[in-house]
């Protein structure tokens, strides 16, 4: 049966202050392709090794911050039966129609308890930019900017994490990968989630303040891509957090940096393969540093403080 | 939901012509670890990075080749239904009792229509080596030898592909990532099939004798893993076959070579993400140099001829 | 006193059949700049990381090849002393106007007992698009093609590598690095020199024909950007001769390719630090294989026998 | 006549605080192997990829630091030239008999401006663990550790910078690669010094003590070997300073870490290759940040503050 119910973070849609600023960042220096400008002035991007038209979609706006992740659904039917079921768990669902992006059909919307909105989908066109299907090259072209392979992962973060985390565990069946939990108490202050073979798909931090965005992560190759990504930080003058490290969860290479508009990015590479036998992985909070900047081993102030 | 069903490729038993040099091979040049030798002279080993208690099994015998490939499956209700989709399928299925290898629950074998046998299970015992859960670092140890991260895939050799082709596709719900296809014809020649987001678990190659193994497969981290293990080939003069160098096919970095029975061994890094809603990428006969050999261009003779 | 007299393989003159195709070789390819095309026809070429004007010429004719190697001086004092030791050895040595090439001093010309020319020369004009040298980046702008870092060496096939090998030693103060010789007699069959701390400057291969071009090589980062150089001569279906592999001397990582003309070509990265007191690493012939293709073990037949 | 007169680094004796600890640090952390142990209790070490019998000298002390770093120079012409030079210049030169270290030859010793004592010296045994010289591997056995290549060079901190840096320019032949200087005044804050075509053999930064260490750097093969160091030194909770980062000054990439007696260590790897030839590479103290730490653009006070 393999893979089934939700496939993968299909798209996100990212609040920026400067749309220019932003195309730039966006797609000189992370390296996406600009798809389509709308007439509502929504900029959609993709990266190069993506089949689908589109996942990242850029909103003027004069507050940063995510408007939604969305993931795409193997098929009509689980899509059908999550609706249910999240409705069932006492959630509002709204329908979004086909056509409310391009190329995109009906979507279902529903707001998490940490105050995110996510949708759910499973049609999307296919990019003419994609990979290669006939004798395909490893890329149609140069990868161009950061080398940007695909939108990867978000870390959102909000109060009700447990809400949340149920939500994805319960109803989308998803696996919950690793977790950083108060050494007393066992509170779960972060937890990874994941719905492939991937270590996280989705992230979350309790913060006392909901619908918060931490990062938009984009895989890269490996370790030498992580490189080259911090070279081109540093000649195009772009805000650095941290990194290049390693992450002791997830085990991935990253830097965090930010985009004009003040929103993390991550390039993030490597990580184990995640299957759902594997034992979770537990962090005690006092291993918190450890967890989440593995060479470090202490957090910097704006992981805990900086998000939109 | 998520990955369900046929999680991965579990183990694989191997023939070798002496277990002795076998040990040297796969322990200090691989870098695996060997977990227990039983009563019958099996020799049971495992990479750092498996949770699960082996993943490689040794068998003298006067002729190499391998026995079986054996899947993980989620539970006992998928092995119940897998058991019987495959009895209705017409194929024999033979139970393989509990305990037949040392911390491994019931099996269920089958011979598929390339003379392959394959076994399905869903009980294993935790290995006390494998990656760390609490507070874990990125390995407890340095890993040694070409330092594999774990078994990976195999690729086998027979007469009736389609009919294997099928019963994976069908009946246990893996997914076609990659075919090579005659020109003129369309007939398939090689195939590669997947149950997880690895671009291959499985891959069969049409050939005129049954039951053939082609190589098994080791994951390590990346590029730079590849050439040391490279160095690690001459240094110990290990029989290579070719690499360093990409797949056109799943575009993972590779080195083929020989354990000292002539079994073909392989180390694979990279490789894109496979997800089930991705279109089949087509070779053509008349591009399977690039196919099988992105860089070279052109098979060896080896390629097609070398099986055990 | 440190590094003095013979600073290092400056620029090559190099034969193309069609220089419209030679350029997209070079430049879009190998990802040189060119820096001019000058009224007799010949292009001007340089590396992102060379400071000086140029470092490769292309020339078109009939008859691909090289024309000539220089080598950069320290100072005029040493380029007179030289001049005076090579006569006294008996070699013609043929004064070459500044200015012959753009940018550049006067040279002065000799034809070592192998049949190949060489130059020396002291001034060339400082690139404005060389390494920034005020608070620099890494590179002004992001490399481009196969990331070329600078004209690294050439391999050079003749009879009298003996002759060729005592000018350069003895006159010209270089250290043999590393020889290949027969296992019977001792007679070098290959030999390494170095100015510099580098594994070679020059290499030379004894062969029945004088004055020929086995190949001209170019520095890159390392073990990925050689992958990368591999990923574009298969996206651009450059020719390719080996690798990546390493070579057994001078430890390089290394892929051999074909220009349009035919012109052997190399991205080589790595090799060890070379020092004058170094002990010469030495090659029986009947190890020859791993002494050039480390990972191979064996020598391709085109090794001996395709030189322009 | 290539390199001349000093050669390279060829050796330190650093102070620690405990031998037993300093031994499990440098040779099982980093790599080196240990060669003798010394009635006198000092302990020599040597890097993997090193001809000479020894680099590292351990000397239990109650005040880390170093006592010395010795160059090797070509010949005894050399260092006769050398010691009148030095006397000529105004310093005093002290003798060090051979066999003060075992299987070094005559030494003579003189201390610089910045009160550090360096030694000059011609003669040491050939390590019976060098690398290969017939029919070499690319290394005897597989490098442990962090796999330090050699040790590469130091960093210094003083306060005549000016001082010690004419002596080795103006006696030892060394050149400038790079310099931080003031904005307003141009005096000079740092500066990088080579006698090879590495972009540093020795810096010097300008401090309110003499006689300072700031770090012994031990060069690895490249940005994998960083990272593979940073997983071990947290597996083994080693004392990190900072980085995988990269160095504006040399392009270097690096970890800066410390040594159980709290002498900064660093592995290093990459930086361009230095020529005489070229322009002096020119940092405005105002941009210090990215001139020590490219990926931070800015310094931790550790950098300024804390040597031994």
């Amino acid at each position: 049966m393999a893979i089934k119910g939700v496939l993968r973070p299909g798209f996100a849609q990212v609040r920026v202050l400067d749309m220019k600023e932003a195309i730039i960042h966006y797609r000189d220096r992370i390296g996406l392709t600009v798809v389509s400008t709308e007439a509502d002035g929504r900029v959609y991007l993709k990266a190069y090794d993506e089949f689908d038209r589109h996942s990242i979609i850029l909103r003027e706006c004069d507050e940063a911050g995510i408007d939604y992740m969305s993931f795409k659904v193997d098929n009509e039917e689980s899509l059908n039966h999550y609706e249910e079921q999240i409705r069932k768990a006492g959630f509002d669902v709204t329908p979004v129609e086909a056509g409310e992006q391009p190329g995109v059909g009906r979507r279902i919307h529903f707001t998490a308890p940490t105050g995110h909105r996510f949708d759910l989908y499973v049609q999307m066109e296919l990019s003419n930019n994609g990979p290669m299907t006939n004798n395909p090259d490893v890329s149609q072209l140069d990868p161009t900017g950061m080398k940007a392979i695909r939108f990867d992962h978000c870390l959102l973060y909000g109060r009700d994490l447990d809400g949340t985390q149920n939500l994805f565990v319960d109803i989308l069946g998803f696996s919950v990968s690793e977790q950083v939990i108060d050494d007393d108490t066992g509170m779960v202050i972060a937890t990874f989630l994941t719905c492939s073979n991937k270590a996280h798909d989705l992230a979350l931090v309790r913060h006392d303040e909901d619908g918060k965005l931490h990062h938009v992560s984009f895989l890269v190759e490996d370790w030498s891509a992580i490189r080259d990504a911090a070279d081109i930080m540093t000649r195009y003058d772009i805000s650095r957090d941290i990194g290049p490290t390693r992450h002791g969860i997830t085990r991935g290479q990253t830097i965090y940096f930010f985009d004009p508009s003040g929103n993390r990015n991550e390039v993030f590479a490597g990580g184990y393969h995640f299957y759902p036998d594997n034992p979770v992985r537990i962090w005690q909070a006092s291993s918190v540093g450890k967890a989440i900047f593995y060479y470090e081993r202490e957090l910097n102030d704006r992981f805990m403080t900086v998000v939109t």
